[in-house]
C-alpha cells in the first residue's frame, strides 16, 4: 500500500529513511511529583519535551510518573536505563523539603552534594535581583551532586544536572516548565548536537485558523488529506483560541521536506483561504498588530462581555504600543453611556446585547481613544444572563473603522471561560477580515 | 523519631493506620499512544484518574506512557505486574490500524478475540444514531478478548475490558477523555468497591497565599512544617498566578482527618495571616470580589501595564459584575491625561512610570467610574523597556479608596507574560489588603 503510494527517486528515498528509525537512540522521561499522581496537576513536561526533542529528529520511547520517593526514584533511573540511553528527568529541585530529586540522584551516581560556585552566583544574584532575603533553604539550592555538569537556569534557582554513564545520558531539569523549556533549548539541545547523536529529519509547519469548525474543516480539505504524501502526517491541535492543522514530514532531506510542506500549505491556502490567519508560533492578536503597523493605523477596544481579554491579547506582545492605544471596559450601562457615549435610547430600544449597542461602543471607544479602529463586544457569555429572545452564550462584535462600523452575532456554547476566549479572537479576527477586505 | 512525635490514643490509632498502608493495593497506570510521545497531545487520562482514585482512597504509586506498539504494550504491563495490583490502562481501543491494544491483550492473557454480543449491539446502536453507515472496522470493535469481563460504554463503541489474574486486575479502557472518565466512575469504582480492595482516608486542603517567595514562605513555617503529624504531608505547589501549600492527610478515619487539618490550618494562619488570600479553588480576583460584595462596594481599574489583564481576572468571575464595573486600558500617556485625568506635570516631572502617576490613574479611574475602589498600575513589563533609573520589570500599583490612596513599587523579573499575572495579582491583593486594613 505505501509503496505503492510512493513513485519517483526522491520519494522512494524518503520512504527508505522512514527504516532507519532503528538506528535511532532511546529516549525516555521521567517526570516526579506527588502532584502528578493524585491528579492535582497535569504533566505538561513531558508532552513538552516530546514535542521539542521530536522537532529535533528524536523520539520519546516512554514517559514516567513517579512520587517524590527517594527509592522510587532510584528503581525508576535504574529501569529507564536498562531500556533507554538518554533519560530526561524534571521535579523535585525546589529549595523546599518535599524536594528530594538530588539526594536521590548522589545516591545512584554514589557521589555527595558539593558547593557550586557558579550556581551560587546564580542564586544569590536572582534573590538579589528579586529583593528576597537570603535563607538556610537557598543555600541547600547551590548544591549539587560532584559527579554532575551544571547546566546553568537562567530564569530559576535549581540548576539542570548532567550525568554521564556507560555511554548513556542522564539530565535532571526542575519541574518549573518555563525552567524546563529553557534548559532544554538553551543546554539540553546544544549538548545533543555536539554529542552527535544520530537523528531523523522531520520538519514541522502549524497553519493557523479561526472561524470554522474542526468537522467542517476537515469536510472542506478531505481531498487534499488524503493526496498528502505518506511521509507527511496531519494532526489537527485545536484550542479555544484557534484550530490549528500540523504537517509533520518525516524522510533524510530537510531541506526537501520544506519544499514540499510548503507546497502542500500553498494548496491548502487555495481551498480555505479566509480561515488562516497565522502559522506556527503566530498568534490572532500579534498578527493583526502587524497589519495595523504595516498601515501606521492603531486600534482600541471597548469591552463588555470579553471584559478586558481583548486589550490583554493584544498586549501580550511585545511591542504592542505601537498600534495598541488602549481601551475601556464597560461593564454597567452607566459606563457605557457616560464613558463611551452610548444613547440610553439606543440601550432602551435595543437593550444591550444588540447590533446598535455593539456598534455605538466601537464608535464611541474609536472616538474616545482617538484610533483608527475600534473593537467592541456585548453579550452573555455565562453561566449566568441571557433572555427569551436573546439566548446565554449570544455575543454581539462590532468593527469601527474609517469607513463606516460592522456588527455581527456569534453564539458560543462553551463554559464561561472559553466563551470569553471564543468572543475575543472572532473580535480580532473580525478586525483582520475588516482590513484585509479594505486592502481589497 | 516518628513515635515521639506522636502522643495520645487519637494520633496513636493514626499512626497506626499509617501501617495499614503497606495492607493498601498499589495501582498503576498505563496510557498508550503515539501522540503522547511526540508533545502532540497532553495526557490528561492519568491525572484525571489519579484525581477519581485519590477520591475513592487508592494513591496511584506510578504512570507509564507509551506507544502504540504490540511489544511495548506487553513489556509495560508485564513490568506494571510485577509492582503493582491494579494496573489501569487507557487507548489504543479505536477502529484503526495503529490501535492495536486488543491484540496486545489477547497475547499478554493468552487468549484469542471473539465477538461480543452486547458490544455489537451497542457498535451498532451508536453508529445508528451517529448516522455513520456500517464497515469492516466497526467490525473488529465488538471483538473482544476471551478472557476478559466486558464494562459497557454507555458513549462510544470501544468497551472497557477486565482481567483478573493472580489477585491482580487489569483494566483496558479508552483513551477518549470522557469515555475513560464515565468508565471509571460506572463501571471501575463499583467492581473495586465489590472486590472490597483496602482503600485509605485521604484529605486534601490546599491554602492559597500571595506576596511572598516560596524560599521565605518556608522559613517562616519551617517550625510548623516539622511539627506536622506524620499523617500530614505538605507540598509546595507554585504557579505565577499564586503560591499554593497543599496539606493531605491520610488515615482512617476521615472526619477526624478533617478536624486536624483545620487545627493545623489555624496554627498557620497565626505564622502568616498577610498572605493567605484563600483556599482551594479560590481565586484572588473572586475572593476580593466576595470582600467587595460584603461590604456592599465596587471597583474599577486603570491598567497601563497590565494591558487588561486585571479586568480579565475580575471578570473571569461568574457574578463579577455585582462589584467590577469597568476599567481603563491607557496605553498611551494621552488616554492617560485626556480619559483619565492625569496631570500633564506630573507625567513631565515623575515620568509615566511612578508613584505619582500611578496614584493619580487610580484616582481618575476612580472618579471617571465612579466606583468605591480603583486600582492602576504603569511599569515595564518587558522584554523592552526600562530606563537607567528605572529598570525593565518596576512597576508601580496604586490604590485609591474612600480614605485616600496608597501605591507601591514591584520589580518582577520574569517573561513579559508572567510578569503581566504577577503584576495584577499583586495589584488585586493590594485592594485586599487596603480593604481588610480599612475593616479593622
Amino acid at each position: 500500500m505505501l509503496v505503492a503510494k510512493l513513485t519517483g527517486n526522491y520519494q522512494t528515498k524518503l520512504f527508505l529513511s522512514l527504516f532507519i528509525k532503528n538506528k535511532l537512540m532511546k529516549v525516555e522521561i521521567i517526570t516526579i511529583g506527588d502532584e502528578l499522581l493524585i491528579g492535582q496537576i497535569v504533566d505538561t513536561n513531558s508532552s513538552q519535551i516530546g514535542e521539542i526533542l521530536n522537532d529535533f529528529g528524536l523520539e520519546v520511547s516512554m514517559t514516567t510518573s513517579i512520587h517524590d520517593d527517594h527509592d522510587q526514584i532510584i528503581q525508576s533511573i535504574s529501569e529507564a536505563e536498562k531500556r533507554a540511553d538518554i533519560i530526561l528527568i524534571t521535579g523535585g529541585l525546589g529549595p523546599t523539603k518535599d524536594d528530594i530529586t538530588k539526594k536521590a540522584l548522589c545516591d545512584y551516581f554514589n557521589c555527595s552534594l558539593v558547593e557550586n560556585e557558579s550556581v551560587k552566583n546564580n542564586v544569590k544574584g536572582l534573590l538579589k535581583k528579586l529583593d528576597i532575603p537570603f535563607n538556610s533553604l537557598n543555600a541547600g539550592q547551590y548544591m549539587v551532586p560532584e559527579k554532575c555538569i551544571v547546566l546553568p537556569n537562567k530564569i530559576g534557582t535549581a540548576p539542570g544536572m548532567l550525568f554521564e554513564k556507560d555511554n548513556k545520558i542522564f539530565i535532571s531539569m526542575p519541574g518549573v516548565p518555563k525552567e524546563m523549556y529553557d534548559l532544554m533549548n538553551s543546554e539540553v539541545l546544544p549538548f545533543l548536537k555536539k554529542k552527535n547523536v544520530s537523528r531523523k529529519s522531520i520538519f514541522h509547519k502549524k497553519i493557523l485558523l479561526s472561524g470554522i469548525s474542526e468537522s467542517s474543516l476537515s469536510e472542506k480539505i478531505e481531498s487534499w488529506e488524503t493526496s498528502l504524501p505518506s511521509y507527511i502526517k496531519l494532526a489537527y491541535l485545536p484550542n479555544p483560541e484557534r484550530m490549528c492543522l500540523r504537517l509533520s514530514a518525516y524522510g533524510d532531506d530537510k531541506a526537501k521536506l520544506k519544499t514540499e510542506v510548503s507546497r502542500q500549505v500553498e494548496k491548502l491556502k487555495k481551498i480555505v483561504p479566509e480561515y488562516i490567519f497565522g502559522y506556527d508560533e503566530d498568534n490572532m492578536a500579534g498578527v493583526v498588530g502587524k497589519l495595523l503597523m504595516k498601515k501606521n493605523t492603531t486600534v482600541g477596544v471597548a469591552e463588555s462581555c470579553t471584559g478586558g481579554n481583548i486589550a490583554h491579547f493584544f498586549t501580550s506582545n511585545s511591542g504592542s504600543s505601537d498600534y495598541f492605544k488602549g481601551g475601556v471596559v464597560s461593564y454597567t450601562n452607566e459606563i457605557k453611556k457616560e464613558v463611551l457615549g452610548v444613547k440610553k435610547e439606543t440601550l432602551d430600544k435595543y437593550t444591550v446585547v444588540s447590533r446598535e449597542v455593539s456598534i455605538e461602543m466601537a464608535e464611541g471607544a474609536k472616538r474616545l481613544l482617538s484610533t483608527d479602529y475600534a473593537i467592541s463586544t456585548t453579550g452573555f457569555v455565562g453561566p449566568t444572563g441571557g433572555t427569551k429572545d436573546i439566548p446565554m452564550g449570544t455575543v454581539w462584535i462590532a468593527v469601527a473603522g474609517k469607513r463606516g462600523s460592522v456588527a455581527k452575532k456569534f453564539i458560543f456554547t462553551m463554559d464561561r471561560k472559553r466563551n470569553i476566549v471564543r468572543a475575543s479572537q472572532a473580535a480580532i479576527n473580525m478586525l483582520r477580515l475588516f482590513i484585509i477586505s479594505e486592502i481589497k
